[in-house]
C-alpha cells in the first residue's frame, strides 16, 4: 500500500512518499543544503528537521551517519509528509524545485567504474575484437572495474566539453591530435557509499546495505577515439576522466525494496566470496534519450554482477572504502538492439547510424547534441520510484 | 653556495636549509600539523611563521594558495635559519625528530601512476608477452597512464597486509582464491599539485611549476598474480588498490633547481602539446633496501617522459586538477640490471631469484619482509638534497 500524504503531490508522480531521494540545492540566493525531493518540491532538511548535518554543501556528513540514522531520518520524514499536523513545520521548509538549483549531492573519493552488463562487454568485444571471443577469460569469474577520475565528477546539466587529444586513425602512421570524433555516452547506474570500511577489511555480500546509502543514474561520457588508442595495456584514461555526469537525486536503498529481484543465472558458479546473500538485482528501468527522443531503454535487471557483488570484490583485497564513495555499473545493455546504453552498441561502433526525427542520424555524439537518462523502478502499490534526470549539452572543442 | 645556517646540523645533512621539505607531523600529545624538516627536527611552522594556514592535519590549504606564496614562505624560512637573531623564535618552534609521528603529508585528491620508464615497461613487455614488441604501437607517443585508489594512499611506515584475491595459475582451468604469491614493490617518484586548474583547461608544460609544488616518494606495492588475471581489458584495479605508500615529506620543487637535467632524446618527437619547455628531468638517484640490503638504485634522470610531461597529457582532455592530486612516474627501472625497481624485473618474472645477505633469497615478497626506498639529489655547491624514506613492512593475509 501507498503511504497517504497530505501534501497535494502531482498526481502519479514517481517522486511520491514512497521514494524521498536526497540531493543538495541552493534556494534562490541561499547557500548549498540538503534537500528531499517530494513531486514537485524540495524539503529543506536542515530547517524540516531542525538538524545541523543537513546544513552543508554535500550528503557526505549525513552518509557517515550511518544506516541506523538513514533509517531513522526515513521514517521522520516519512512522518511528517503523513501527519496533517505537521503541516505548518513541512510547507516553510518546501521549495518548488523551478527555483533551486540543484548540486552534486555528495563529495565524492573515490570512483570506480564495473563492466558488469553482459551484453554490453559482449557487444563491445564483437564490436572491437571480432575474431577473439567477446568476453576475456576473466569476466565471468569477477566484476572486472577500473578507477575514474573523482575529480571530473560532475553534476547533471554540466555542459560537457567535447574532449581532445590522440586518436590514431587506423590507415595512419602516427597518432594525430584533435577533438574527438567519436564521443558517446554510457548509461549506468552508480552507488554510493555512506558507511565506509578500514583498510584490510574486506565488506562481504550481505553487507551491502549497512554500506551503501543510495543509487543514482551515471553518463559517463567516453571519447571512443582517444580510449581506442590509449588503453593498451593499463587501461582507459583520458577516453573517460573529461566527464562524468550524475543525477542530482539519490534514491535511498529503502526506497528500492520493491525493485529487488533474483539476479541472472551464473555460469561458472562466482568464487564464494562472491555468492549472492539475498536478492540484489535491482529492476530499474532506464531510459536515454538524445536531444529529446528515446533512443534506448536498458534494463538493469539484466546485469550479470550486482552491486553487493561488486562492493565485495572492489573491497576482497583488503582496500578500504571512504563517505562519498561512487561506484557506478557499467553500460547497462539489454537483449534487445534498442536496449543498448551507448551509441557505440546502439550504431554498432557507428557503421549503422541511428535515424532520429526529421530523417537526422547519429553516429556517435555532435555538438550541441542534449542526452538525458532517466529511470524508475517499482514501489509500494503499484507506485514508481523515480531517479533524477543526469543530463548534458555537448559543446564544441 | 650552500647557504650557512647559524643551526648546528648534522654534517652532509641532506635535510639542509637548501631542502626544507614539508610534511606533517604530531608532536608528543599534540595534534598534527605541518612542519619542515631540518636536519634531524622538524620546525613547526604554525609556531614559527604564526600562521594558521599550518596548523592543519595536511598540507593542502597551504598547497592551494599558489606558487607564489610557496617561494614566499621558503625565503621567510631561510631567512629563519640562517640570521642568528631568530634562534629563540627557532628553537622553540623544533622537535627531535624521533620524537613526533609523522602522518600523510597531504589529502589525496585523485590518484594517477604513469608507466614512464622505458627500460621498465621494456622489461615488463619481455617478461608478459615474450612474443610480441616489448612497448606497445602508443608508449613513445604519450605517457601511458590510469586512476589509481587515493583512499589508499597511506603515510609510510603504514603495515601492508598481504592481499587476497583471484588468481589464475596458468595449468589450471578456473582461478582459485586466496593470499597473493607474487608481492612486488614499485620504486616511483611521486608530484602533487598545489595549484589546480579548471575543467576544460590543459595544463600546458610550461606552467607545470605553476601547479605542482612538490615531489616524493612512493611504493606502488602490487600483487602480480591478481593483476595478471584481472588486467584485461580495463587495467590493474585490485593488484594494486590495497595500498600506496608515500614518504612523509614533499621536497618542494624550488630544492631541486640543482637537480634538473634535459630529458633523453626521443624518437619519434612527440606531439606538440607534450613538446618540452625547459628541462624538467630530474637527476633523482633512488635506493631500494629489501630488509637492510640495498637490491637497486633506480636513476629517474633516465625517464622517458618528464612529469611536465605528464601533467600536460593528463590535461589535455579538459580534466580538472585539484589541490592534493598525486601522480606518480610508475616503475623507475635504469639500463642496468641492479637499477630496477621492481622484483618482478630484478628476478625476471620470478625466474631469477635474489640472493641475499646469508644466502637467502627472494623471489616476490615474503610475510615480513621490509622495503625501504630513499632518494637523493644534487643541491647547490655540492650538497645533497634528501627525500624521506618510504618504507612498510609486510604482514600476513
Amino acid at each position: 500500500m501507498a503511504l497517504e500524504t497530505w501534501l497535494d503531490l502531482p498526481e502519479d508522480t514517481p517522486f511520491g512518499v514512497a521514494n524521498l531521494p536526497y540531493g543538495v540545492f541552493s534556494p534562490r540566493g541561499g547557500p548549498p543544503r540538503a534537500g528531499v525531493r517530494v513531486g514537485n518540491h524540495v524539503l529543506d532538511l536542515a530547517a524540516a528537521l531542525d538538524d545541523p548535518v543537513f546544513a552543508r554543501p554535500s550528503l557526505n556528513e549525513f552518509l557517515a551517519t550511518g544506516r541506523q540514522r538513514w533509517t531513522e531520518t526515513r521514517a521522520r520524514l516519512t512522518g511528517l509528509l503523513t501527519d496533517e499536523r505537521e503541516r505548518p513545520r513541512v510547507e516553510g521548509a518546501l521549495h518548488p524545485l523551478a527555483e533551486v538549483s540543484l548540486h552534486l549531492p555528495v563529495e565524492v573519493a573515490d570512483y570506480v567504474d564495473f563492466y558488469a552488463s553482459e551484453q554490453h562487454a559482449t557487444n563491445v568485444g564483437r564490436i572491437f575484437r571480432p575474431d577473439s571471443e567477446p568476453l576475456t577469460p576473466n569476466w565471468k569469474h569477477l566484476p572486472i572495474g577500473y578507477h575514474g577520475r573523482s575529480g571530473t565528477v560532475v553534476a547533471s546539466g554540466t555542459p560537457v566539453v567535447r574532449p581532445s587529444g590522440q586518436r590514431k586513425p587506423p590507415d595512419a602512421d602516427a597518432p594525430v591530435f584533435g577533438p574527438s570524433r567519436r564521443l558517446d555516452i554510457e548509461a549506468e547506474v552508480g552507488f554510493v557509499v555512506g558507511t565506509g570500511s578500514p583498510l584490510g577489511s574486506p565488506v562481504p555480500v550481505k553487507d551491502f546495505a549497512e554500506h551503501v546509502f543510495g543509487v543514482c543514474l551515471v553518463n559517463d561520457w567516453s571519447a571512443r577515439d582517444l580510449q581506442a588508442w590509449e588503453y593498451v595495456p593499463l587501461g582507459p584514461f583520458l577516453g573517460k576522466s573529461f566527464a562524468t555526469s550524475v543525477s542530482p537525486w539519490l534514491v535511498p536503498l529503502d526506497a528500492l525494496e520493491h525493485a529487488r529481484v533474483a539476479p541472472p543465472p551464473r555460469d561458472p558458479e562466482p568464487l564464494p566470496y562472491l555468492a549472492d546473500a539475498g536478492d540484489w538485482a535491482l529492476d530499474l528501468a532506464l531510459e536515454v534519450r538524445l536531444n529529446g527522443e528515446v533512443v534506448s531503454r536498458p534494463p538493469f535487471a539484466t546485469m550479470y554482477w550486482t552491486a553487493a557483488q561488486m562492493l565485495a570484490h572492489l573491497t576482497i583485497n583488503g582496500a578500504s572504502t571512504r563517505t562519498g564513495d561512487l561506484y557506478a555499473s557499467g553500460t547497462v545493455s539489454g537483449p534487445e538492439r534498442d536496449q543498448f546504453g551507448s551509441l557505440l552498441e546502439l550504431t554498432w561502433g557507428g557503421r549503422e547510424p541511428l535515424t532520429l526525427a526529421d530523417g537526422v542520424t547519429r553516429g556517435f555524439l555532435e555538438d550541441g547534441d542534449e542526452v538525458t537518462i532517466t529511470a524508475t523502478a517499482p514501489g509500494p502499490g503499484g507506485e514508481r520510484i523515480g531517479f533524477g534526470e543526469v543530463t548534458g549539452r555537448i559543446l564544441p572543442a
